[in-house]
């Protein structure tokens, strides 16, 4: 296991660290970022919340723009914000748009070529990056949660679904609720999981909640309704219609005026770190 | 007055918005952006804290990085942040290194050729910028503040002691506290206002509390024991020695591990809205 610590640097009593490692799971480099509150600079094992950026954003995005660290310390929970996509896969055409390939990974693991190789996001945030986060720092793999925006809002909800047993708690903002139905979804599952849809169910939240997936806590989500992207590629209430359809417990609350950016995230940050000790901390 | 906004995204029941205009002191556009906490867009007038970013950094650095909104927003204060030069001078040089030129303006007025025609921040951050900016926004102009980071906390001490009549409260992150005896300084003093040294005194907030300059209000003042630039370019003790030489009410706060970054800036911002709150709401 090669990890090297690239920064550390003083925040809120605790630390913000950045982490370049060798992933098994992508064949590649990757980065992540960390806040370690004051408990777990004194040795405590502490919850960890992840939490997954959108479209074009990195592993320090998260950190810098959401106003998350002070009441990360103030509940003594870790932030761990993963990059959003492999770096470097050489795939042709991974540069060429906002919406597919590096910094679009979506967190899920590809399983068509030229895709298939490196972009495996899915696996390496269920399994790689717990492991070894939790050999290397002191977290509790036992009270873990998920979080994230946009692009990430959606992959904390389809990880949540797809394995409960390892996220105690979850959370998104301004999530693309239903890929399978909107163009950034559907341009991003055509390439890395081909035409075949019964396959993208497995990766699509709505999907997963109307096959029978399930979270055992209520889930929090957040959506501003001056949201530019609301109509054409987040579609919220798809979500909360098979939510309400399968018994799935659901908090989703709309704020008027609010967009898409870390604006509205940073408003009302507070309330997601609040709901993820309240679980994590039970 | 030719003014065009740029954007305007809701924050914290404000509005978070930036803008162009045409600088007759710059003789160039100029970009700055505001926070308008929620009693503003409804009309009332509200107090208004300057805060000054450093080297590097431009008009939405202070605002996307201090994690300033919400304490703005607590305390109905709106949040005004400048560019930190001009831009596009063409000024021969201006962009061949971080401490001079472009991003490095110093916010004074430049005498010298080639400097002096458009590199004049220290002109447009006390006349032009309030005079623009309070004709056309809800901001009270008797009650106006004035905070900043390295270079922007030293530009906020200089404005604050030159004219204590156009600024009602004043405090400061890691300013680089008596420019004239460090490199960083030097160097731009120099380019700027030339080698004759008493003319540098005039944009010094060390030499200025020793030349009789006063600030009627406590300045804050919180600096990181760990900063890599304490020692070399910021000489906070330079600054405490002359404010207790004359008199002058002065808080200053060291902070065991912390260093010159922002991570930094967002733990202590706290205090520093409460700060310019009970001056300016007094």
């Amino acid at each position: 296991m090669s990890v090297e610590k690239i920064t550390e640097q003083k925040c809120c009593g605790g630390h913000v660290a950045t982490y370049k490692h060798r992933s098994e799971v992508l064949g590649l480099d990757a980065k992540f970022a960390v806040f370690l509150p004051e408990a777990a600079l004194q040795g405590a094992k502490v919850p960890v919340l992840y939490a997954l950026a959108g479209l074009t954003c990195h592993q320090e995005t998260f950190l810098t723009k959401a106003n998350a660290v002070r009441f990360a310390a103030r509940h003594g929970i870790a932030l761990l914000t993963p990059d959003t996509s492999p770096r470097g896969a050489q795939v042709p055409g991974e540069n060429d748009s906002c919406d597919l390939g590096t910094g679009a990974g979506f967190y899920l693991d590809a399983t068509q070529s030229p895709w298939a190789e490196h972009y495996r996001m899915g696996t390496y945030i269920s399994e790689e990056l717990p492991a070894l986060t939790e050999a290397l720092l002191p977290l509790d793999g036992v009270r873990r949660g998920i979080t994230g925006h946009s692009m990430g809002g959606h992959g904390a909800l389809v990880h949540a679904l797809r394995a409960p047993e390892r996220w105690k708690s979850v959370s998104a903002f301004a999530p693309i609720s239903n890929p399978s139905v909107v163009p950034w979804g559907q341009k991003a599952f055509s390439a890395y999981l081909g035409t075949d849809r019964a396959r993208w169910a497995a990766w699509d939240a709505t999907e997963l909640l109307k096959a029978g997936h399930k979270h055992p806590s209520t889930i929090l989500i957040d959506q501003g309704d001056a949201d530019e992207f609301l109509t054409r590629e987040l579609q919220p209430e798809h979500f909360e219609a098979a939510a309400s359809q399968v018994g799935q417990a659901l908090s989703m609350r709309r704020h008027a005026g609010y967009d898409h950016s870390y604006w509205f995230i940073q408003t009302i940050i507070e309330d997601h770190l609040a709901h993820h000790a309240q679980i994590l901390k039970a």
